[in-house]
């Protein structure tokens, strides 16, 4: 038969067993930590029909979808996890609850071009909380706090979450007299940290603003300081725009509430830096970064925004929300180095190993094994012993336990750490509690060590 | 603004937060018992080259494949979990460890008829062991007994796994003069459920067999009994061909293993009615039915194949798997209103209510709680008092935490549990126990009642 070279479509994440063992984990650290919190997980298809998906039309990720035609369907797959997010709250509404507080991870597609690190297929992972016509602010510091947990269980300590609010950029574009064009500066703002200041400066000339203008739009980038100073600092302008005026009294309760959240001062910072592309975004934003690793950008972005599903409802939906990019951010940490190859990777904690023909024993000791929540395969393979035990270590298994005539009839079993060399012979109560806990233990750390 | 009518497209299921919640549950038993079993969570693109996807081509598949152009590339979504699993095995073959156990939970897409109960984006939970040249009988046993555990822990008991073997059927058309077309035949033989055996044999006549060896056929897939009698009655041919006979001891092999495994008499028969369609499978083939539900036809389905990759590489890897068509699973007990509803199903254990503007100690009770592992929401929009507790009760979260001045003195919580009415004054640490052994037990059922 001639064979097809077997291969996977470049841009797309595929993980071998061990890897993939380590992204489970922190997918069940997500999962974890957001119930923890009160959401609500949620699952959308990943196809919508176009004129759904692309309702609000234009912009860079419009190019990059993978549109096409089914039958005389015109169909796309998911950008993201905020449109059909915005699509089910609006179709569901009258069944929903406000506040809808909502997880989801899942995959989504862009026709990047490929590129190192660039994927075309990765994971999101999102939480959201929807409001019915308001919504308070102190949801806007339990999101990024969310973060700061689930971050620390991943075994992160070197990150900052770095929070901002657009009502205070765009105030104070309007004290300059340029309330009609904030939502272009900001853009231009934006890529103050890819391109610096004097390029930022030159940018915003060119769009028509004087160098006055422009000079004081980077004087209020460039304050920085505790969150406490930049926010006296920003005090100065208090009373001269109302829209200023109401984004720093946000960001001071924002900030004031991380606190309370638990979030330390050394993993969050208020940077005037942060004005976030997208319009849709209306008061606080975030961007998350890896101290040692600048250069990656932010790994878990969101904000507040006034309005989730305008292109389907009149309702009016306020929100915040945060997503994290989970395939991406394995990539970098796994390129790192830094996912904790100490952890238990293997698909099983024991392997049994029936020395004799009969394999009811096996069979029955696998089946109480497993009832202790012990992770068990029965090796029934006919190999040498040291195939069989090569198995074992390679695929990382840590117990070994062999099953021969004479533990059959002194009903016990030999039980070999390939770790430590160490062997013991046991009853099966024992057994199972020798390998459970010891398995727990090997579980046990972070999936990520810093350096 | 001009709304576009958010919907969703028909064939694709998307569920509302609580039977969502069910559906999580069911997920969760499927991940936990593979792993229990030792199988290895996988992960692989939903889209593929459509040269590897369609390597085997023809068939009824191919028609139903959603494939397109992304710029010059011809890529399809994935209509099974086999394929990319033949290709990831194929390509990274000497990257594992065989026998290589890998369970996947993952979408697949299929064009099929929009139908009530039909759908195009739906869950397979596979589970498949891949040798390497050779595997072991006894992980044809060990595959249809987690099946049985699985189904037991959903809270199904009404379901019986039927097992046969098409080398039984292929050495016994062989006795018949008919090796060459034992292919055709099953595929005939196959519908014997849908159609009946007036049908079957009429269609067996019109393929050019006689009379006389399609009773012969019918005759034999009219046996039954219990597995013992069905395997007694069937060692009147053997030694007449050695494809039967070689069938007939992996039968009563697989059939003695599955007690072993503890799967009970009344969860398992031998069906030699049973084909399966597929060419690929060359011994051991399942199907599982509820008993009650005979209609919807098997729910999951599998067997023994000889060469998973064949399309991609001369090694030879013989497997043994088995997939739960979730999606449609979830639907048909739902329908027939099977959930139980009684099970906790709201994104929270409890919520809290500060009733006073202070909200620090609202957070840093939630904290706490959170940290105890109890599902915590504060409620801090501004209604009213009746509508907060509305709130609660339509989301179904159970337990409500008054947080008023004199709570917040006297340092203690007023806990109310909606379920019952009872009210409490308790300290933080009680609290935390009561909510969470309270959830605990509400979310202790299974997740199917059969009525």
């Amino acid at each position: 038969m001639e064979k097809r070279k077997p291969r996977t479509l470049s841009g797309f994440m595929e993980l071998l067993p061990a890897p993939q063992a380590q992204m489970e984990r922190m997918m069940q650290i997500l999962r974890e930590t957001y119930e923890l919190y009160g959401f609500s997980p949620l699952d959308t298809p990943l196809i919508e029909a176009s004129d759904v998906l692309l309702a609000k039309g234009g912009g860079e990720t419009e190019k990059q979808v993978y549109r096409f035609l089914k039958g005389d369907t015109d169909i796309a797959l998911r950008f993201d996890l905020t449109v059909p997010l915005a699509k089910y709250v609006a179709l569901h509404a009258n069944d929903l609850c406000f506040p809808f507080r909502r997880y989801q991870i899942g995959k989504v597609y862009r026709g990047e071009r490929a590129q190192r690190g660039r994927f075309r297929e990765f994971y999101q992972a999102d939480i959201d909380i929807i409001g019915d016509g308001k919504l308070g602010i102190i949801n806007e510091a339990e999101i990024p706090s969310i973060i700061y947990r689930i971050f620390r269980r991943f075994g992160l300590k070197r990150f900052v979450i770095r929070v901002n609010n657009r009502k205070i950029l765009s105030g104070f574009y309007a004290m300059l007299g340029l309330a009609a064009r904030a939502g272009d500066i900001m853009r231009v703002v934006d890529k103050l940290d890819k391109i610096g200041a004097q390029k930022v400066r030159a940018a915003l000339c060119e769009d028509g603003l004087s160098p006055a203008q422009a000079e004081e739009i980077l004087k209020l980038t460039a304050i920085s300081g505790s969150p406490a100073a930049v926010l006296r600092e920003l005090e100065q302008w208090r009373g001269r725009d109302e829209l200023f005026d109401l984004g720093l009294s946000e960001l001071a309760a924002v900030t004031q509430h991380l606190s309370a959240f638990g979030v330390p001062q050394e993993n969050f910072a208020v940077d005037l830096t942060i004005a976030r592309g997208l319009d849709y975004y209306t008061g606080t934003v975030y961007e998350t970064t890896l101290l040692d690793y600048p250069e990656i950008g932010s790994v878990c972005s969101g904000g507040r925004y006034d309005n989730l599903a305008e292109y389907y409802t009149d309702r009016q939906l306020p929100g915040v929300g945060i997503s994290i990019g989970l395939t991406r951010l394995f990539y970098v940490l796994s390129e790192q180095g830094l996912l904790n190859s100490e952890l238990l990777c293997a698909p099983a904690d024991c392997l049994i190993l029936p020395m004799t023909k009969e394999y009811e024993s096996a069979i029955a000791l696998a089946t109480a094994l497993r009832e202790a929540g012990v992770r068990t395969q029965i090796y029934a393979e006919e190999k040498k012993f040291k195939a069989k035990i090569t198995y074992a270590d390679r695929v990382g298994i840590p117990y070994v336990i062999f099953l021969g005539e004479d533990e059959l009839t002194q009903n016990v079993c030999t039980v070999k750490n390939l770790r430590t060399g160490e062997q013991l012979r046991l009853s099966q109560e024992e057994t199972a509690i020798l390998i459970r806990d010891g398995a727990a233990q090997m579980s046990a750390g972070a999936v990520i060590l810093e350096k």
